[in-house]
């Protein structure tokens, strides 16, 4: 803590003064991230003009945010969602590396270990739903197949819910699967079309985005986690190319890379050998993996 | 909520993708809060290249601050005061206007009503401290005195302490006032020479502090409250020029004009006049009141 005397605060110089309270034994990356933030938040300030009324509404609407989340509940989360703050962190994080399959937000639902299956299982333990035939690859950047990667897949029902949101309603592990690719690198698994379905807006993130006069709907999706030795895991959603919110994603986590076709499948004989009804629909999910020996930053401690 | 397709999130156009989100309905004035907004927050992340670690940091961070406020803590305000968003509000909502007195920022501790109490009263209710005098005038901007204007005070004790933390240990009201102005626009009372004192450092707040590196004192003030009908209310602080943390107060309150000279005075005849022992310390507030006809927003809702 540093005794030579400072200026005071003032308007003009607000955000400098600021940072100038920063004490000797400060971090250099905790000054780093303090002083843009100081500074982004004061030219806020001061670009919109904020109102007493308006600094009191924006008080009164974090301290409920902070005050709506539980073991179950994230509204801090929700919230830089919909600001497109976690899809930014995300993109920054884990940029495209040319042919490498792209990441987006891990969503706040992947909550259990999804069991692990069999090549072929159906992760649909409700009948009900479309059925749907996902098949897939995991290679590396030369194209190379990765035998025995883990393709770990969760979504929502028809209805848009997740097994972990209605418990005892939804069957435990409902719609979630572990699975291994072969010798191949080959992964296929039943299961049934998502669909879209809307954040929780009972909350204060719910009233800015009816504030903001936005939907709350995320367009349907496959959420996927593939890992093997010696890659970079990649985090990633499969995306319905049919789905109405595909351009209006409320958390903004939708690449075109990532988009699919439910096609429709007719073929009697795949049908019976799959044991899926004719016709069926059918998506692919061909992932590509970097290798793990990418650059980290050294300093990550804020 | 606007149907026409839209383009999808991409790093470099970030903010611009979620400003675009928002839809037709939204108010002028929330459309122009949202979009700065955004845009400093995406603006922050950027230039720190935030890692995910430190997104996580983050949402912990806000979330315990918005679990720490209850009926008498406010952390997410604590937040705003030591990052200089609180006082920056309070500059720019009640900028400088010539002669007039300046404000500063209220201060969590104005929870109760002061007493009404007769000039020259003595507010010290515990008898511990060093007695002080202080004089004062309310005049309008034309140096004319301004009668039976209200003189709200509060201010800590010779430990730093306000009543309302140390509840059953200081008595009610301890340090508390609200005195009339008499025909000549003069008022007086008598109190001790407030302390400095650290704000609660016991929450994410004080984790901050320590983190930047940075002492958690406001420097010795006293608190004013002065209104009358037909002028604007100020709410200020005078601080003690003596005080060692006067230009490093922790939430930035102090301006040059507020600082005073809490003086020694040896005058027996006074000091008995007025019922203080001999020497005494006497500090001289002097209060300009603007007309509160001065334009204001006409748009404050978010």
């Amino acid at each position: 803590m540093d005794p030579t005397p400072r200026r005071l605060f003032t308007e003009a110089a607000s955000a400098d003064v600021v940072i100038e309270s920063l004490g000797s034994a400060v971090t250099p990356r905790t000054r780093r991230i303090l002083g843009s933030l100081v500074t982004h938040l004061h030219a806020f300030v001061k670009d919109v003009q904020l109102t007493d009324q308006e600094w009191e509404t924006g008080i009164e609407f974090l301290t409920a945010a902070g005050q709506k989340c539980d073991a179950v509940r994230q509204e801090c989360i929700l919230l830089s969602d919909v600001l497109g703050v976690s899809m930014l962190v995300e993109t920054i994080n884990h940029r495209a590396v040319r042919e490498a399959t792209e990441q987006t937000v891990l969503g706040p639902f992947h909550l259990v270990v999804s069991p692990e299956r069999e090549l072929g299982a159906d992760i649909n333990l409700t009948g009900e739903g479309t059925p749907c035939l996902v098949t897939g690859s995991v290679r590396d950047m030369d194209g190379r197949p990765v035998p025995g990667a883990a393709v770990d897949v969760w979504q929502s029902d028809a209805k848009g819910f997740y097994d972990v949101q209605k418990p005892g309603e939804i069957p435990e592990r409902n719609l979630r699967g572990l699975f291994r690719t072969d010798g191949q690198g080959d992964f296929w698994f039943r299961t049934i079309v998502p669909c879209h379905y809307p954040i929780p807006i009972d909350g204060p993130v719910g009233r800015l985005l009816a504030a903001a006069d936005r939907h709350p709907f995320r367009p349907a999706h496959i959420h996927f986690i593939v890992e093997a030795p010696g890659y970079e895991t990649v985090t990633t959603h499969v995306f319905d190319k049919e789905d109405p919110y595909l351009d209006t994603d409320v958390v903004f986590g939708v690449k075109e890379s990532l988009i699919r076709t439910f096609a429709v499948t007719d073929d009697e004989e795949r049908a019976v050998r799959l044991g899926l009804p004719n016709p069926f629909r059918e998506v692919r999910f061909d992932c590509v993996l970097r290798p793990s020996t990418r650059e980290t930053r050294a300093e990550t401690q804020p």
